[in-house]
Protein backbone atom coordinates (compact mmCIF):
# COMPACT_ATOMS: atom_id res chain seq x y z
CA UNK A 1 0.00 0.00 0.00
CA UNK A 2 0.90 3.68 -0.74
CA UNK A 3 1.97 5.38 2.66
CA UNK A 4 -0.94 8.19 3.60
CA UNK A 5 0.59 11.72 2.45
CA UNK A 6 0.65 14.12 5.43
CA UNK A 7 -1.45 17.61 4.31
CA UNK A 8 1.41 19.48 6.27
CA UNK A 9 3.89 18.02 3.53
CA UNK A 10 1.74 18.52 0.71
CA UNK A 11 0.91 22.20 2.00
CA UNK A 12 4.34 23.33 2.45
CA UNK A 13 5.13 21.83 -1.33
CA UNK A 14 2.65 23.77 -3.07
CA UNK A 15 3.58 26.85 -1.14
CA UNK A 16 7.28 26.56 -2.22
CA UNK A 17 6.18 25.95 -5.55
CA UNK A 18 4.39 29.74 -5.59
CA UNK A 19 7.42 31.13 -6.30
CA UNK A 20 8.44 28.99 -9.70
CA UNK A 21 4.51 29.83 -10.69
CA UNK A 22 4.48 28.65 -14.81
CA UNK A 23 2.97 31.46 -17.30
CA UNK A 24 3.56 33.08 -20.17
CA UNK A 25 5.05 36.49 -18.76
CA UNK A 26 8.73 36.94 -18.73
CA UNK A 27 9.65 36.05 -15.07
CA UNK A 28 7.38 33.08 -15.76
CA UNK A 29 9.82 31.54 -18.35
CA UNK A 30 13.07 32.52 -16.49
CA UNK A 31 11.63 30.34 -13.82
CA UNK A 32 11.60 27.54 -16.14
CA UNK A 33 15.33 28.57 -18.04
CA UNK A 34 16.40 28.53 -14.60
CA UNK A 35 15.55 25.05 -13.82
CA UNK A 36 17.99 24.39 -16.87
CA UNK A 37 20.61 26.46 -16.22
CA UNK A 38 20.84 25.26 -12.49
CA UNK A 39 20.69 21.10 -13.77
CA UNK A 40 23.33 21.31 -16.87
CA UNK A 41 25.59 23.54 -14.61
CA UNK A 42 25.21 21.05 -11.43
CA UNK A 43 24.82 17.58 -13.20
CA UNK A 44 26.24 18.03 -16.38
CA UNK A 45 26.41 13.98 -17.46
CA UNK A 46 23.12 14.20 -17.88
CA UNK A 47 23.13 16.42 -20.68
CA UNK A 48 23.49 12.93 -22.73
CA UNK A 49 19.25 13.23 -22.46
CA UNK A 50 18.64 15.77 -24.12
CA UNK A 51 19.97 15.28 -28.00
CA UNK A 52 21.83 18.61 -29.77
CA UNK A 53 22.47 19.92 -26.24
CA UNK A 54 24.72 17.02 -24.45
CA UNK A 55 26.83 20.15 -24.16
CA UNK A 56 24.79 23.09 -23.36
CA UNK A 57 26.30 25.84 -20.79
CA UNK A 58 23.74 27.77 -18.79
CA UNK A 59 24.14 30.42 -21.42
CA UNK A 60 23.21 28.24 -24.21
CA UNK A 61 20.18 26.88 -22.55
CA UNK A 62 19.33 30.88 -21.30
CA UNK A 63 19.00 31.52 -25.44
CA UNK A 64 17.32 28.34 -26.39
CA UNK A 65 13.34 28.57 -27.54
CA UNK A 66 13.86 24.49 -26.77
CA UNK A 67 15.10 25.42 -23.18
CA UNK A 68 12.40 28.15 -22.74
CA UNK A 69 9.58 25.57 -23.52
CA UNK A 70 10.95 22.55 -21.88
CA UNK A 71 11.19 24.92 -18.50
CA UNK A 72 7.55 25.50 -18.43
CA UNK A 73 6.54 21.87 -19.37
CA UNK A 74 9.28 20.51 -16.38
CA UNK A 75 7.73 23.39 -13.71
CA UNK A 76 4.26 22.11 -15.57
CA UNK A 77 5.29 18.79 -14.07
CA UNK A 78 6.12 19.69 -10.80
CA UNK A 79 2.89 21.70 -9.85
CA UNK A 80 0.65 18.48 -11.09
CA UNK A 81 2.84 16.72 -8.58
CA UNK A 82 2.23 18.95 -5.96
CA UNK A 83 -1.33 19.45 -6.85
CA UNK A 84 -2.39 16.12 -7.14
CA UNK A 85 -0.07 14.48 -4.18
CA UNK A 86 -3.07 14.20 -1.54
CA UNK A 87 -5.65 12.56 -4.18
CA UNK A 88 -2.60 9.87 -4.48
CA UNK A 89 -4.54 7.99 -7.16
CA UNK A 90 -4.21 10.62 -9.49
CA UNK A 91 -0.74 11.53 -8.37
CA UNK A 92 0.45 7.68 -9.17
CA UNK A 93 -1.43 7.84 -12.69
CA UNK A 94 0.75 10.84 -13.34
CA UNK A 95 3.55 9.32 -12.27
CA UNK A 96 2.87 6.35 -14.75
CA UNK A 97 1.70 8.64 -17.61
CA UNK A 98 5.39 10.70 -17.30
CA UNK A 99 7.35 6.98 -17.01
CA UNK A 100 5.30 5.99 -20.46
CA UNK A 101 6.44 9.37 -22.39
CA UNK A 102 9.97 9.02 -21.20
CA UNK A 103 10.33 5.56 -22.56
CA UNK A 104 11.51 6.78 -25.83
CA UNK A 105 14.74 8.13 -23.89
CA UNK A 106 16.09 4.88 -22.22
CA UNK A 107 16.68 6.68 -18.99
CA UNK A 108 18.69 4.72 -16.23
CA UNK A 109 16.08 3.46 -13.38
CA UNK A 110 17.76 5.68 -11.11
CA UNK A 111 17.65 8.79 -12.34
CA UNK A 112 14.06 9.20 -10.74
CA UNK A 113 14.84 9.53 -7.31
CA UNK A 114 17.67 11.82 -7.95
CA UNK A 115 15.34 14.11 -9.75
CA UNK A 116 14.35 15.02 -6.30
CA UNK A 117 17.86 15.92 -5.39
CA UNK A 118 18.27 18.11 -8.60
CA UNK A 119 14.07 19.42 -8.01
CA UNK A 120 15.34 20.74 -4.78
CA UNK A 121 18.68 21.97 -5.36
CA UNK A 122 17.02 24.06 -7.79
CA UNK A 123 14.39 25.26 -5.35
CA UNK A 124 17.31 26.17 -2.92
CA UNK A 125 19.11 28.31 -5.85
CA UNK A 126 16.14 29.91 -5.97
CA UNK A 127 14.87 30.40 -2.31
CA UNK A 128 14.96 29.62 1.42
CA UNK A 129 13.66 26.49 1.53
CA UNK A 130 13.43 25.27 5.40
CA UNK A 131 14.23 21.72 6.48
CA UNK A 132 10.91 21.03 6.43
CA UNK A 133 10.14 21.48 3.44
CA UNK A 134 13.25 20.03 2.26
CA UNK A 135 12.18 16.64 3.94
CA UNK A 136 8.44 16.73 2.51
CA UNK A 137 10.17 17.25 -0.89
CA UNK A 138 12.39 13.82 0.01
CA UNK A 139 9.35 12.08 1.25
CA UNK A 140 7.17 12.81 -2.42
CA UNK A 141 10.50 11.75 -3.66
CA UNK A 142 10.61 8.35 -2.28
CA UNK A 143 6.67 7.58 -2.91
CA UNK A 144 7.13 8.72 -6.69
CA UNK A 145 9.78 6.48 -6.94
CA UNK A 146 7.93 3.59 -5.31
CA UNK A 147 5.35 4.09 -7.61
CA UNK A 148 7.90 5.08 -10.97
CA UNK A 149 9.75 1.45 -10.22
CA UNK A 150 6.82 -0.56 -10.11
CA UNK A 151 5.38 0.69 -13.40
CA UNK A 152 8.58 0.03 -15.48
CA UNK A 153 9.24 -3.53 -13.47
CA UNK A 154 5.21 -3.92 -14.97
CA UNK A 155 5.85 -2.46 -18.19
CA UNK A 156 8.95 -5.00 -18.60
CA UNK A 157 11.43 -1.97 -18.70
CA UNK A 158 14.52 -1.76 -16.70
CA UNK A 159 14.03 -0.99 -12.93
CA UNK A 160 15.67 -0.43 -9.87
CA UNK A 161 13.51 -3.28 -8.43
CA UNK A 162 15.87 -5.67 -11.40
CA UNK A 163 13.92 -5.80 -14.83
CA UNK A 164 11.03 -8.37 -15.30
CA UNK A 165 11.60 -11.27 -17.03
CA UNK B 1 -8.46 38.83 -16.61
CA UNK B 2 -9.43 34.69 -15.42
CA UNK B 3 -12.34 34.87 -13.41
CA UNK B 4 -11.85 33.65 -9.64
CA UNK B 5 -12.56 29.72 -9.26
CA UNK B 6 -15.56 29.52 -6.30
CA UNK B 7 -14.31 26.72 -3.85
CA UNK B 8 -17.45 25.37 -3.42
CA UNK B 9 -17.45 24.64 -7.56
CA UNK B 10 -13.75 22.93 -6.93
CA UNK B 11 -15.19 20.56 -4.38
CA UNK B 12 -18.59 19.66 -6.19
CA UNK B 13 -16.31 18.63 -9.17
CA UNK B 14 -13.60 16.35 -7.36
CA UNK B 15 -16.25 14.85 -5.47
CA UNK B 16 -17.62 13.72 -8.64
CA UNK B 17 -14.65 12.53 -10.40
CA UNK B 18 -13.77 10.06 -7.46
CA UNK B 19 -16.35 8.36 -8.92
CA UNK B 20 -14.35 7.33 -11.99
CA UNK B 21 -10.82 7.53 -10.90
CA UNK B 22 -7.59 6.58 -12.43
CA UNK B 23 -5.90 3.09 -11.53
CA UNK B 24 -4.38 -0.28 -12.94
CA UNK B 25 -7.56 -2.39 -11.28
CA UNK B 26 -9.99 -3.74 -13.82
CA UNK B 27 -12.77 -0.87 -12.17
CA UNK B 28 -10.44 1.98 -13.11
CA UNK B 29 -9.82 0.45 -16.92
CA UNK B 30 -13.13 0.29 -17.61
CA UNK B 31 -13.74 3.83 -16.34
CA UNK B 32 -11.92 4.82 -19.18
CA UNK B 33 -13.02 2.25 -21.56
CA UNK B 34 -16.71 3.62 -20.93
CA UNK B 35 -15.83 7.12 -21.36
CA UNK B 36 -14.82 5.97 -25.21
CA UNK B 37 -18.03 3.86 -25.74
CA UNK B 38 -20.24 6.75 -24.08
CA UNK B 39 -18.08 9.36 -26.75
CA UNK B 40 -18.21 7.21 -29.74
CA UNK B 41 -21.70 5.89 -28.96
CA UNK B 42 -23.19 9.67 -28.88
CA UNK B 43 -20.85 11.93 -31.04
CA UNK B 44 -19.91 9.64 -33.61
CA UNK B 45 -18.38 11.88 -36.11
CA UNK B 46 -15.80 12.87 -33.96
CA UNK B 47 -14.17 9.07 -34.45
CA UNK B 48 -12.84 10.73 -37.65
CA UNK B 49 -9.90 12.44 -35.05
CA UNK B 50 -9.20 8.64 -34.14
CA UNK B 51 -6.62 7.28 -36.99
CA UNK B 52 -7.72 3.65 -37.95
CA UNK B 53 -10.74 4.03 -35.35
CA UNK B 54 -12.81 5.90 -37.60
CA UNK B 55 -15.80 3.08 -37.27
CA UNK B 56 -15.50 2.08 -34.25
CA UNK B 57 -18.54 0.53 -32.16
CA UNK B 58 -18.34 0.63 -28.44
CA UNK B 59 -18.07 -3.03 -28.42
CA UNK B 60 -14.60 -2.50 -30.78
CA UNK B 61 -13.77 0.11 -27.95
CA UNK B 62 -14.48 -2.70 -25.26
CA UNK B 63 -11.96 -4.89 -26.75
CA UNK B 64 -8.96 -2.92 -27.67
CA UNK B 65 -6.31 -2.28 -25.49
CA UNK B 66 -5.27 1.18 -27.06
CA UNK B 67 -8.84 2.57 -26.09
CA UNK B 68 -8.13 0.74 -22.55
CA UNK B 69 -4.56 3.16 -22.41
CA UNK B 70 -6.55 6.32 -23.93
CA UNK B 71 -9.56 5.92 -21.13
CA UNK B 72 -6.95 6.37 -18.67
CA UNK B 73 -5.31 9.07 -20.63
CA UNK B 74 -8.42 11.18 -20.82
CA UNK B 75 -9.41 10.34 -17.24
CA UNK B 76 -5.94 11.52 -15.97
CA UNK B 77 -6.25 14.69 -18.15
CA UNK B 78 -9.63 15.67 -16.41
CA UNK B 79 -8.14 14.91 -12.69
CA UNK B 80 -5.78 16.91 -13.28
CA UNK B 81 -8.12 19.77 -14.44
CA UNK B 82 -10.13 19.23 -11.41
CA UNK B 83 -6.87 18.76 -9.05
CA UNK B 84 -5.24 22.17 -10.33
CA UNK B 85 -8.85 24.39 -10.90
CA UNK B 86 -8.15 26.44 -7.39
CA UNK B 87 -4.35 27.11 -8.56
CA UNK B 88 -5.75 28.67 -11.71
CA UNK B 89 -2.14 29.42 -13.43
CA UNK B 90 -1.32 25.95 -13.04
CA UNK B 91 -4.49 25.19 -14.36
CA UNK B 92 -4.03 27.28 -17.55
CA UNK B 93 -0.40 25.73 -18.00
CA UNK B 94 -1.82 22.58 -17.85
CA UNK B 95 -4.39 23.98 -21.07
CA UNK B 96 -1.93 25.32 -22.88
CA UNK B 97 0.13 22.39 -22.61
CA UNK B 98 -2.90 19.82 -24.04
CA UNK B 99 -3.45 22.14 -26.73
CA UNK B 100 0.60 22.13 -27.48
CA UNK B 101 0.18 17.89 -27.55
CA UNK B 102 -3.02 18.44 -29.62
CA UNK B 103 -1.88 20.43 -32.53
CA UNK B 104 -0.89 17.65 -34.98
CA UNK B 105 -4.67 16.59 -34.52
CA UNK B 106 -5.63 19.64 -36.51
CA UNK B 107 -9.04 19.95 -34.19
CA UNK B 108 -11.80 22.26 -34.99
CA UNK B 109 -11.00 24.40 -32.22
CA UNK B 110 -14.82 24.65 -31.14
CA UNK B 111 -14.38 21.02 -30.07
CA UNK B 112 -12.86 22.67 -27.02
CA UNK B 113 -15.81 23.59 -25.47
CA UNK B 114 -17.78 21.31 -26.63
CA UNK B 115 -15.79 18.50 -24.71
CA UNK B 116 -17.48 19.87 -21.24
CA UNK B 117 -20.79 18.64 -22.97
CA UNK B 118 -19.73 15.43 -24.12
CA UNK B 119 -17.77 14.82 -20.33
CA UNK B 120 -20.65 15.73 -18.27
CA UNK B 121 -23.09 13.36 -20.52
CA UNK B 122 -20.56 10.80 -19.69
CA UNK B 123 -20.26 11.52 -16.30
CA UNK B 124 -24.55 11.59 -16.21
CA UNK B 125 -24.00 7.59 -18.01
CA UNK B 126 -22.25 6.51 -14.98
CA UNK B 127 -23.94 8.29 -11.67
CA UNK B 128 -26.39 10.73 -11.23
CA UNK B 129 -25.19 14.33 -11.14
CA UNK B 130 -27.00 17.31 -9.63
CA UNK B 131 -27.51 20.65 -11.43
CA UNK B 132 -24.87 22.20 -9.23
CA UNK B 133 -21.90 19.99 -9.96
CA UNK B 134 -23.18 20.06 -13.74
CA UNK B 135 -23.09 23.66 -13.62
CA UNK B 136 -19.86 23.56 -12.24
CA UNK B 137 -18.52 21.81 -15.17
CA UNK B 138 -19.77 24.04 -17.30
CA UNK B 139 -18.11 27.11 -15.74
CA UNK B 140 -15.05 25.13 -15.94
CA UNK B 141 -15.37 24.50 -19.65
CA UNK B 142 -15.66 28.51 -19.76
CA UNK B 143 -12.72 29.24 -18.09
CA UNK B 144 -10.89 26.40 -19.50
CA UNK B 145 -11.80 27.47 -23.35
CA UNK B 146 -11.27 31.11 -22.52
CA UNK B 147 -7.77 29.99 -22.05
CA UNK B 148 -7.46 27.53 -24.75
CA UNK B 149 -8.77 29.98 -27.77
CA UNK B 150 -6.44 32.43 -26.18
CA UNK B 151 -3.34 30.28 -26.75
CA UNK B 152 -4.22 28.73 -30.07
CA UNK B 153 -4.79 32.05 -31.47
CA UNK B 154 -1.29 33.57 -30.21
CA UNK B 155 0.07 30.44 -31.42
CA UNK B 156 -1.14 31.03 -34.93
CA UNK B 157 -3.88 28.54 -35.15
CA UNK B 158 -7.16 28.31 -35.79
CA UNK B 159 -9.43 30.00 -32.96
CA UNK B 160 -12.84 30.53 -32.65
CA UNK B 161 -11.87 34.23 -31.53
CA UNK B 162 -10.69 34.04 -35.31
CA UNK B 163 -7.23 32.91 -36.87
CA UNK B 164 -4.69 34.65 -35.73
CA UNK B 165 -2.88 36.95 -39.27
Amino acid sequence: MTPAVCPEDAKLIRESMQKVMVGTGEENLQHGRDFYKYFFTNFPDLRVYFKGAEKYTAEDVQKSERFEKQGQRILLAVHILANTYENIEVFKGYIRETINRHRQYKMDPALWIAFFTVWTGYLKSKMSLDEKTEKAWFKMGDIFNAEAQRHLKASGLPSTEGQAA
